[in-house]
């Protein structure tokens, strides 16, 4: 095999890419040696040496603890519990949210095999107490109810103020197109106005 | 700007990725940093200091001349014009050509300021003879037919017998889902059965 091939077979298997576009990728980067091939793998070598998993919330950075954690102005009263990075990187391009995170690294799973002791759930329950609220922001599935429910269940005992993500309408939804569920739970929660 | 920023933002300059691919799969290279992230770093590194474009045809290989311009079994005689090394990449894949190359490197065209000179023509030219068939596997788009045309022209004079491939309707395709264009074409060409 060649250079070429295990570059495309490489590309090939990141996410969003198949073998087609993996190959016109490595075309793409072929054609562009000095602009953008070697600077591609020396960011791919520099980030591997970098960034790691912050040891307080499980965020992938290039300092640990990571650069939210150590940022004396968000609020260290309020832990946003996400199942992935890529749930907090979401959350923090809204600028909505001031306090910290915690990454579980996944949902509960019984198809998966995936129990409490393969999540990020110890250290999260360390960092609870009356004094927290624990803000639940995990996927309206199956998985990521039953991980909300199996983790305000074990944050109780702590004290923690326990709170999840609404659910509803989503901002520009037309009704016409929502589930019966989505609608169901925007009803049940309907607010005063 | 950290690592994580520098590699998600080269990755999002890949063809058929945008910036929310790139995250993830930059978050699927930090995940898999030894299985993943530097085995692609390595083999880009080692794809552009080993791949280079062939000085016989313009195709891109470890080696120059590259493997088809090397291998004795390939028909000297025929010479298949196309635009890209992707195109190449696709008639190869077919195995229904056992001639040799030329690639191109793109179509005229006066909108973008592409002149015969800005493409591999000459080279071209100097490998054509009265024993060579020129078979043109150009786009069958405005710019791909106005440079085979223009490639008939020029190659005319040095005795080459000139082809190109047959246009018509694609295996699988329904008529009723055809362009005008095609099925008009499919039609002036039909064959006897």
């Amino acid at each position: 095999m060649t250079e070429l091939d295990t570059l495309i077979q490489l590309l090939a298997r990141l996410p969003g890419l198949g073998p087609r576009s993996a190959r016109r990728a490595a075309l793409y980067l072929l054609k562009r040696r000095d602009q953008a091939m070697l600077p591609l793998a020396a960011a791919m070598s520099a980030a591997a040496a970098a960034v790691r998993p912050c040891s307080v919330c499980g965020n992938l950075d290039t300092s640990d603890p990571c650069a939210i954690c150590r940022d004396p102005e968000r609020d260290r009263a309020a832990i946003c519990v996400v199942e992935d990075v890529s749930d907090l990187w979401a959350l923090e391009r809204t600028g909505a949210f001031r306090g910290r995170y915690h990454v579980l690294g996944g949902t509960l799973s019984a198809l998966d095999g995936i129990g409490p002791g393969e999540l990020n759930i110890g250290p999260l329950m360390a960092r609870l107490g009356p004094d927290i609220e624990l803000i639940l922001a995990l996927s309206a599935t199956v998985e990521g109810q039953t991980t909300a429910h199996y983790l305000a269940d074990r944050a109780a005992a702590t004290g923690a103020r326990i709170s999840r993500l609404a659910q509803g309408v989503p901002i520009g939804g037309e009704l016409d197109y929502l589930d019966e569920g989505t609608l169901t739970a925007a009803l049940k929660s309907r607010r005063a106005m």
